[in-house]
């Protein structure tokens, strides 16, 4: 047995997580050699991964290059879990009660979950082990709009990107310019630092050579400068200083300033999925068995037990350890013997609302009349943003996502039917596009992850923590230790909740942890 | 005639041009239906055109659709012109005398010549039209790095554009709410506006509850977060506010605001080039003479006259009209009979040097350790900005750009060998990138603009103009009008010099000039 845990050793040491053993901290990840997968290394140990989802097809793939015994048992009949991609035959019931059945064009999808990906997420390193092809993702676009209701100036006003940051960049320069050159941070700022600001600024805000921002050619010009003597009409002029600072139109901003938003970020060419079909084909398919609805978890003497129904037909499997990639807040549905203090912890996963509706058009009017190609346009409106697809670009049709919004602004959308979102959709895209954005609809699909089986939430938020994790509350801290034989994991117990990254992660640590025991126990 | 001119007319209306006769200023771009190639519209009028890049492959395109007969002459071997995507094969000798022969891998290139499009430009439309495949090109990069030399603070320090982003916004709003709070700016800010402005520098810098920058997550973490406890080793320190200032490491973050290189910007899959092909497959091979150098151009009493040299042989051919498309600094070295004023117009057009110098590498280091997937390092060494490939990701090997420099930082390399050039090159990105940038160096290729036959310029800067066109020196002007029967046409002529669109726009004008002189002759 010990020379069968060194032999797994040595395998799980390609791979980047033997390391864990001395230092939990440097467990890296490192794209294999073809030499990790050496069969049977860790010797006849039998683990039963509950979820389809990236945790634990994640941990079904790892186990097994290391040679583990691996059975996946998943209730849809697809991988991916909250990762799904809609395409034409996708069909899905609603906890509404609803039925959709998607009818875009082939090759036309949209990502009604995880979207995008940022280049240090272990995401990435998947796509290139799994050979998942990538393209970049537009979190960002100078071409698409803002357009916030409300009293404030400029409410209810569309305006490009590119013009509100001109303007809000140039009157931001002018006035810390004034500032300084009043000598009103002198205790601050030296004369060095002054005369170094002042060329930052100037530009920074595109400013004129007495400090004023007075429009940019950033902002953009009335028609598109041409040849000859065709200089566009000039540039358009820009709002008023107050206007911009009252009028909050740089809100947003900030969003593609965040560590896991900034660009450049990708996305498999063809849908999110396609990771986990790639997963799903390198694990092979007879180790994971689709439309199985767990219905009991328990820890027995001799390992664990797991009754599901699959086929109308109530089964049982046993296996040495389980690793429960179930969303918390359905885990204490289960029969268990679970002790009460794990099932309190699961419970301080709170549920959050989350969806996304997508509209094929049969005209791309947001290139072909306003220069879109891909990104986003951002409000405040329920909807919260309007999605541009970034694939079929100059083709004749193509899927935008008419919202993606959380929170309450979802909770307006997920008790609607689906003609009642849509038409909520439409009315509020059309304030912001105008109203091209009616005509030229072919079809649609949305989904609400509160309302959607076997989900029941689109990510969770840990009680007491103020963010996407990155907090170790009592009960998060808590549900990172197994419980027996059973191992809980998925991206609700890490530092990137709602990231496939998150997901990824979680089950490493748990393949890890499983590893070490098993050879210890060796 | 009469007749032939009105159904030329409505020909050329459907494609947008014929508004022109009224309008000039209405003159916009449409896609074609499959209506507009209705034959011998316009009559047997023909054309002779010199040159095969962007322009003289538009106006060939664009007037063999209205029925025009079209020759074009080209001397290279290819179309494109200065849009020149580098792959294994591409062979060349450059005015120095040196010949390289490309050897990257299968599938892997660099565009020479222009390799991004904007959302804006008619460039994207001519893709649609002709059925170019696009994708996202990234212009913009978090974890790209800069990387400045000299004697000022954090010089020789590569930072990530991230960090370098962070760092300036949030000690520039730090800056800003203080002196506001201060009551400097209390002439020109309002109560409400004071209030406004401070709540979005506290978002807009990530500002601490007393409006102090104290670093963010947006600079990025020691390592990235992951599962559990796993919290990335916190983030990293912040630099001090006088060396982010007088390090002047946001001196290039607004090229990104430009107007024509604001963020989405775009590139055909497979190279630049594929829309040139795409323009001669549309055209038809057959109107197009490639290895034709032209030896004189002149008018004649009945239109114009032409002389070039095909496979060493001396011909001649004649045509209704001529658009001229040579660069301008080399049109004056032809056999002619332009008047002088023309001549001297044409020489206030200067030749720019740039190029860029392409290495293949065997393992994307890029991606793999740094995580940059796509964009540029920057600095202010010669070779300007390091590009990353925007394809193949994930791949084993792939192609950067080297240097992409112009003006005296291009004029360091352009007398070079293509070996010192290389040399030179990985020992200032080492300096950026570290040691790696030198290893796993599979093959390389460069190219100077002004080194390069049949170009000897990058670009040109009109004599008394300050920026890309968009000035109406009487040069440019007094080319603007044809010549007898020969037109010009180029981006040289346009507001857009330098880019794709210049050309385009170029030929378009002189094409609606010469059916509007046919309509009236008629």
């Amino acid at each position: 047995m010990a020379g069968g845990a060194g032999l797994a050793y040595g395998a799980m040491s390609t791979m980047g997580l033997a390391p864990a053993l001395a230092d939990p901290a440097a467990v890296r990840f490192r794209s294999p050699s073809s030499g990790d997968l050496i069969g049977d290394a860790a010797g006849d140990r039998s683990i039963l991964i509950l979820g389809g989802g990236p945790a634990g097809l994640c941990a079904a793939y790892e186990l097994g290059k290391a040679g583990y015994r691996v059975t996946l048992l998943e209730a849809r009949q697809r991988p991916g879990g909250r990762v799904w991609s809609v395409r034409n035959g996708t069909t899905e019931t609603d906890l509404n009660g609803e039925t959709q059945s998607c009818t875009f064009s082939e090759g036309h999808y949209f990502n009604l979950g995880a979207t995008r990906i940022p280049q240090t997420h272990i995401t990435m390193d998947y796509c290139r082990e799994l050979g998942v092809e990538l393209q970049a993702f537009g979190n960002q676009n100078a071409t698409t709009l803002v357009n916030y209701t409300g009293d404030q100036p400029l409410a209810n006003t569309s305006i490009t990107y590119r013009a509100a940051k001109a303007d809000t960049y140039g009157y931001l320069s002018e006035l810390l310019k004034k500032a300084a050159d009043r000598g009103a941070l002198d205790d601050v700022l030296s004369r060095e630092d002054k005369d170094a600001l002042a060329e930052f600024l100037t530009d920074f805000g595109d400013l004129s050579s007495d400090g004023r921002y007075l429009g940019s050619t950033r902002r953009g010009y009335h028609s598109e400068p041409g040849a000859g003597l065709d200089f566009g009409g000039g540039t358009t002029a820009p709002y008023r200083m107050s206007d911009v600072i009252r009028g909050g139109i740089g809100r947003n901003f900030t969003f593609e300033f965040g560590y896991d938003q900034a660009m450049l970020m990708f996305t498999p060419v063809g849908g999110m999925d396609r990771i986990y079909y790639a997963f799903e084909n390198a694990i092979g398919a007879g180790r994971i068995r689709y439309g199985s609805e767990v219905r009991s978890l328990r820890n027995t003497p001799e390992g664990v037990a797991v009754e599901y129904v699959q086929d109308g037909v109530r089964k049982q499997e046993t296996a040495d350890y389980c690793i429960c990639t179930i969303p918390p807040n359905l885990i204490g549905r289960l029969a268990n013997n679970l002790p009460g203090e794990v099932l309190t912890a699961l419970r301080a996963a709170r549920p959050t609302s989350s969806g996304k509706l997508g509209i094929e058009y049969s005209r791309r009017w947001w290139e072909e009349d306003d220069r879109i190609y891909g990104g986003a346009s951002n409000t405040n409106r329920d909807i919260s943003q309007i999605m541009f697809p970034y694939d079929h670009f100059g083709s004749d049709r193509g899927v935008v996502v008419g919202y993606y919004s959380t929170g309450a602004r979802q909770r307006a959308f997920e008790s609607l039917t689906h003609r009642q979102r849509l038409e909520k959709a439409l009315k509020e895209g059309a304030e912001i596009h105008g109203p091209k954005y009616r005509e030229n609809v072919s079809s649609s699909f949305s989904g609400s992850w509160a309302r959607t089986k076997y989900s029941e939430s689109a990510w969770v938020s840990w009680a007491g923590a103020s963010g996407h994790g990155g907090e170790a509350t009592p009960e998060y801290t808590k549900l990172l230790d197994p419980v027996g034989r059973i191992y809980f994991a998925g991206d609700h117990l890490s530092n990137a909740i709602a990231w496939q990254h998150g997901a990824f992660t979680s089950a490493r640590k748990v393949v890890t942890q499983i590893h070490e025991r098993v050879a210890q126990a060796a």
